[in-house]
């Protein structure tokens, strides 16, 4: 039996070097242990609901220090997660909208997907496995040879969303949280950078304040009209595939022709970036093919 | 209102560039969208029992092609998969067993862990992340000046099991699997690689056979006892924490004394690897750690 | 402790008749075992989704013979069905639509509900538990004095849906199954009872028939169209929430004036059937409360 | 096309009275909305848990108040509740232990049973039906000619346990709330009935007592040792299964002789009622069966 072969006499670590080997019944071995697959439990997803997956890196704020991010944003930091949010979403056509910011990025599977037969676990691993490997693959592109130190984690969630509307919530709660977010951080940073304040000083400065107050100490104090500020730091990163065309010179030899070039033009999809308000109606109606209708 | 404020005329895209910026209501525009939360759906781990993550490759066939891997195994690729392992189970101390075989590997999670509340998602999801950042960050250790073409990918499943006894059919499984494919594989390409067969023909020879005559094949006609091969190769490779006294020289300064020079010993948790038979229950019983009592 | 009194010598059955009895610690022992009441899981419903209970008969062909139900309908059975579905409904205002033929019926709520805190299991067991304790309750007001000879079961599931087009699909589903069930139960029980055939002739002379086949035989042999047969048969029943006005003589009395009777009218919302088609869209036209909004 | 038949002209619900009718693709329609199974999830019970079936009485307090059941404790409805878990019991054999008190039961699946392929729902809902079909059927027997007013509902719940050690303490969790809350009934209603407090008085007397200050009470003031009250109340109902000896005779006619009644007996299986401490390891140990090993 395997069992007795394989735990053989001395150490269980040595190798049983008898003269002929004997492992006939291994397959049988191997069938006796297979009731184990039964404790696997079905995690499929709602049918008809939209699936996001969303990721977080895992104590990115000491990452952050460690890798000397510029303050309030750094856009090597920024352009690494939108690169490797590519990277996931050129893997996965079902894909049809990611949104990313700060160090989160979300996934928007479309409703009628069945890549990995809609398993969440799969859907989940697929998505924070390819980000992960890509984040540390793509790093020098971006830090150049400043050394990454050690490989980062993310963690990831799933959330199902029935309707349009509910989808749309969410990827707008997300950009408020932006919003309110690189706000408070760009004052923050005035502050200190500009203002010469202390953190401690500068976190006593924002107690209680308002999004109004805030624009008015950036506008009043440091001539900062917010909503001049970079887009890509103030919206955060949408991803989407488009139809693009792409025009590239073919060879062609006809009979009795002479060999000659042509402008051949394709239509190809893309993953394109935007760094727009996604909370108004605009977007959606300019992009009406990302989401599917309810009915 | 936030809505109208981020969505203004013109292109969606296009900085609102107003006198003065307004943004009073956008935390109140938060919370209006906050209502997607309660979507998430909870995934807590059933208390008491094993909770088992398993990472595969995906399309490893072609990853280990387009990247040369050494056939029937691969030691650099072995050992980066343990390498990734190991990092993944020194961020976890509550994981007290890994199993890897080929590209695959198995972390156990102990039955009363408390990590990230037991949510299956994110101990899925973290291990499959570090596990991944991992494979890329520690390449270049085990495949030197070979480049890594592409950020790899691995998928995750959670599994529990509510005994010890349950766990332990789960790793022997894992284990025979590994001695099967690995008889196979070793047969396979001797028969090529020694025997001259192509692998046409290789596979025709082994169609049928039984585990007793891949042995005999090996032993009659290439003079391999298969039980002396890599035990690496054929039991696969398990990690544990194992307590290893360390000694340290320290300099000590006492009052009218001189320095000097004292051996300091310390007992300290490391990842331990083994090749070898954990069907059996020697390695449990040399062990008795790594499972907790069902009681 | 209250484990070494509870267990006191002798049969563990017997009382422990002590002089003084002693249980300061219960309170103590009963907090030891809490620790189980983690192991519940949460069953939340995914918000925003129709919720359906459907209710099955547990061996309901044994159950109609033993209980002589008239072939191939019997209506003391059907009003029973609904009675019981109506006394479910009446008991939660959430559901807004219910659907029964034969031995099933299926409750849908709101997608907004919040009953139970949308647990899974509460309003799964709470649906099959009134409708089971009203089964019998009810029996003798359909039944007479035919006495109910064992206390009937029914067995549920719980199922979501996404859009208003999904839950309509499932109502068709079910009343699609109706009206193939009774169009062939119909001819069925007409070739038997008015055509002389034993049951294994009207099964061979149906077997491999089309929906136009069965219609034909019931026209052309036995005079029957069937869709002037019941409806109730051929479409089941369908229980709503209706406004309906409700008319009331009061006695009211007012100073210097004589006692009169004035009638009152108020609108009280009341379960009314239907037993009409819900497949096309007319249903829905006249009923536009039933389904909510998708967005 | 089934969809146009069935929504004819008119009023959805009027019969379509033509001359021929038609529904050839009806089957096709059913078809046609079959997708709407695959929103079913899959709840199966993780294999190798006990599996628990918690039944409460929904509304309870009012129920008996508007029956007059006895207080604190009324031995018809206890024996109600004990008739109902037994006649689940017998129709599921695999419910190896049901424990009851008050208005709640519960029922302890084998942890290997396979009955509906562990599907949670159905195990949950089959409990609960039964029971509640039988609360009514059996009334009568308990409460004689005292009318049930309105057909009673409970509500359910399922939870899992890995160990043995586990399911004994959730057993013991209910045995110790069954202790707790009859000591604070018998003594409260003993203050009022024997001692002629009103309500509140009692209330406010047992206001922060103690275990032992509600034996001294009852022992002091009232001369009842609790220890020697019912075991019924004190300890609630366990009902396991356990093998009986049946002796019945039997007439037997062997060729040339003559007939005669022959006593046989036979193992039997049968429902068994205690009411005794199930906390301490008296009761386990005397019923080994009830328990399976965890390995």
């Amino acid at each position: 039996m395997l069992i007795g072969r394989l735990g053989a006499a001395g150490s269980s670590c040595s190798a049983a070097a008898s003269l002929r080997p004997f492992s006939s019944s291994s397959a049988m071995a191997k069938s006796k242990f297979e009731y184990v697959r039964s404790f696997e439990t079905d995690d499929t997803c709602l049918r008809n609901c939209y699936i996001v997956v969303r990721l977080d890196g895992r104590n990115f704020h000491r990452f952050a220090e460690q890798h000397q991010f510029a303050k309030p944003n750094d856009d090597r930091a920024l352009g690494l997660m939108s690169k490797s949010a590519r990277s996931v979403m050129e893997g996965l056509e079902d894909i049809t909208i990611a949104y990313g910011q700060s160090d989160e990025f979300s996934f928007v599977f479309k409703r009628t997907t069945t890549w990995f037969k809609r398993r969440a676990s799969k859907l989940l691993t697929h998505v924070a496995s390819q980000f992960s490997s890509s984040y540390v693959f793509y790093w020098k592109e971006f830090f150049g040879e400043q050394p990454l130190l050690y490989p980062p984690g993310f963690d990831g969630r799933v959330v199902l969303y029935p309707t349009g509307r509910n989808l749309r919530d969410y990827l707008s709660w997300r950009q408020a949280d932006c919003h309110i977010n690189n706000l408070y951080n760009t004052v923050f940073w005035t502050l200190i950078q500009k203002g010469g304040l202390t953190t401690t000083q500068a976190e006593d400065r924002l107690k209680g304040t308002l999004a109004s107050d805030k624009n008015e100490i950036l506008f009043s104090e440091f001539d900062i009209n917010y909503n001049n500020e970079s887009a890509l730091h103030r919206k955060g990163t949408t991803l989407i595939w488009e139809k693009r065309d792409e025009t590239v010179s073919k060879h062609i030899k006809r009979p009795n022709e002479e060999e000659k070039q042509v402008p051949v033009t394709r239509s190809r999809r893309k993953v394109e970036a935007y760094h727009c308000d996604i909370i108004g109606d605009q977007f959606w109606e300019e992009h009406p093919g990302v989401l599917q209708d309810d009915t």
